[in-house]
């Protein structure tokens, strides 16, 4: 049975996503009608610049004015695809006061405020979908909060930035340094001008943050997100990884901590053996793993970004709104239950690379071994080369403690015979 | 805010799947309430044989009158994981004449009388759930009807059947024949004393018509899928498929065909290059690529069976089936209108890899590659190989229809140069 009035959609943002989004409800008109049950038609887009050509959109629709299309008081869906904290936060509040739903691709807010967004969804019985906030098209939102929500889930564990994907990708097939792998990901166009938000994990750490708190069930904000970029990797790394039978991935890994009363959140570059499926995944596409109790390792991939893959997952939240509407219920809102606590990075149990420079004398070996036995981290295998007076130590450790581990290189440090820390990175996956 | 009137769940088969279930409901129950927003009781257990011991099961509740229990009318949810045809397919439909929505893992009755069911369910304003009848524990029907609500799916390729994948995975590994891999697979419990359905195929035919039919909104009947088991691949089949860079797969394949007017749904063994992501799934592990045209492919990756993993996404079922109980509304329903035809086998296209025994003599290459050229077959690579008066040649073509292939072999059977035609297998995923 279908509805004739249509549902009207206001449309913030007309970036690469945002013209992505209005050509598909525009080709894809009767699909979405009939897959929704009422033809939906776009009723105002706000931009900054009215005077740039939008193909396929009728220019009476194009506004400057986002706060008043939000609160026209007919929009059933507000789409926000501005991104940013600030004027989208409050954009979406107004919608919410002004009875529209809303689907938002903003993965910086939803990490920041999403408590606060949510409820503000939930005190006017409005939805808040954002699947497309984390990696792009793949469905990953849905399948936690709704697929997984008779499950236990104990790990997230992906690939979540295309970016830094691209880079480490190039590095490690074509033994590139860092610079030269970013000029070419800029040239290609996966790395922004600016590409500070992907190389030093904060987009990372935003997705991080939105999928443990739906994972499990307490809010996460993006500063409990323990974060390291992935700037300092380097080619002699990645020479180490191959040793280790490891290639090396910017990973956010989502963890129930210790007997499972608390919860851990993190972005670090970290070796993962070459076995592991997430070591295959290339260029710019997206991979998360998901560990639960009962279904086990499951794991979803697909294109983390760009403007169709995006819209995709924009539109099929359009979809679900738009239904719910229909309805007159809302879907799924925050579930924050089970506030479980965040610890520390400290706290975090995970093995460890660490290449050290040493003087190249008997006895060194002991010294850096009792550092280790003294702060409780145990060592599983030890490499030593020798070059010319100087010799280089490579130290993989048992599971340890973050803390422990930062305790034994403090230590290291303040040994005379250990001339510098070349490098330390975890190693996750195994 | 939590209502304090449980939901009441009735459990029809305490097999692998029913008994995990069951004993989440139990150990889980905090969870559950907290995330549907009341409580969720098991009101009754339907079993044929009442006097096996279930642990943690009320024995009050065990009955054998699973008819008696649909009916009690004060049941809000029904989970059907008994299998089969009959009493399901009337079991449930009873339930919903009697007010109560329904789980299924029920693969082959929603195959074969989806439609029926879907109607049942809409007449009554009930909802239909079977996220567990497709590869387990894999999120797959909800980002298919919901996630890619949005999008036109084009194809959808895997693996969907663990027991038939792991004889596959051992042959190829091992070196063994399909024999002894089924016995192994026997012993180790991923296949049936009788273990037709899984290797003829009927299994992963009853899963490929439930995704066609959900990725194309067209009903798509296990009769409309074309099906070849693997029982007649053999060592020199993967023999064959190494010389190409290639492994074989049990693959369920639906496209849209020729111009996206028709679609396709086929399942059968394949060629699949090593270096496609399939390729690598392991063991009894399923694996789904899902192209679309805005979402671009994505894969989902996990347990395709067991006790666990289904339950798991029976439970996920259910949370959002009382979900929708409590805010009065319905998940969507089937979707069919695009009502696309279904084409015939013979209409896909695709290429082939044919091993044919020859007479070892001059004129062989020239008389097959004149009967492949007349049927309108191209050819991409021949091999020929002598052997004692005996020759063998290898023909890969590029793509063409099905029909045309066949009748290509059939006028190749009838030269007197061809001994025999040793194998035929489609090479897919390239």
């Amino acid at each position: 049975m279908m509805r004739t009035r249509p549902l009207k959609v206001a449309l913030l943002g007309c970036g690469v996503v945002g013209s992505e989004v209005a050509r598909i409800m525009t080709t894809h008109a009767d699909d979405l009608a009939a897959r929704i049950g009422a033809p939906v038609e776009l009723a105002g887009v706000a931009v900054r610049r009215p005077s740039k050509v939008r193909e396929g959109i009728d220019p009476a629709l194009i506004t400057t004015d986002a706060t008043a299309l939000v609160k026209r008081g007919d929009i059933d869906v507000v789409v926000e695809v501005i991104g940013g904290i600030e004027p989208a936060r409050t954009l979406i509040t107004t919608a919410f006061e002004h009875g529209a739903s809303v689907v938002s691709a903003n993965k910086a807010l939803l990490a920041q405020d999403g408590a606060a967004l949510h409820a503000a969804a939930e005190a006017n019985s409005k939805d808040l979908y954002y699947e497309a906030a984390v990696a792009g098209a793949i469905p990953l939102i849905r399948p936690l909060r709704e697929s997984l929500a008779g499950d236990k889930v104990n790990r997230v564990l992906g690939i979540v930035n295309g970016t830094t994907n691209f880079i480490l990708d190039k590095m490690d097939s074509t033994g590139a340094g860092y610079q030269e792998a970013l000029d070419e990901a800029t040239a290609l166009g996966y790395a922004e001008a600016d590409p500070t938000a992907d190389v030093e994990g904060f987009d990372a750490a935003a997705k991080a943050a939105i999928l443990a708190g739906i994972a499990f069930h307490t809010r996460v904000r993006l500063d409990d997100v323990y974060r390291e970029g992935m700037t300092e990797v380097t080619s002699a790394d990645f020479a180490s990884a191959r040793e280790m039978g490891c290639t090396i991935k910017l990973l956010a890994i989502c963890e129930r901590a210790g007997d499972g009363a608390s919860v851990t959140a993190r972005v670090h570059p970290a070796m993962i053996p070459l076995t592991h499926p997430l070591a295959s995944v290339r260029g710019a596409y997206n991979a998360v793993f998901v560990e639960s109790d009962a279904s086990g390792q499951l794991m979803f991939y697909g294109p983390g970004a760009g403007g169709s893959p995006t819209a995709s997952a924009v539109l099929g939240d359009l979809v679900a709104v738009c239904r719910n509407r229909l309805s007159g219920a809302t879907g799924p809102g925050e579930s924050a239950y089970a506030a479980l606590p965040v610890s520390p990075m400290g706290d975090v149990v995970t093995r460890y690379h660490i290449s050290l420079d040493v003087a190249d004398k008997p006895g060194v070996l002991a010294q850096v071994a009792t550092v280790f036995a003294e702060h409780g981290v145990s060592i599983d295998t030890v490499r030593q080369q020798g070059k010319d007076g100087e010799a280089s130590l490579v130290v993989v450790t048992h599971r340890a403690s973050d803390a422990a581990l930062g305790g034994t290189v403090e230590a290291l440090r303040k040994l005379d015979t250990v001339r510098g820390v070349a490098s330390i990175m975890r190693v996750e996956g195994e």
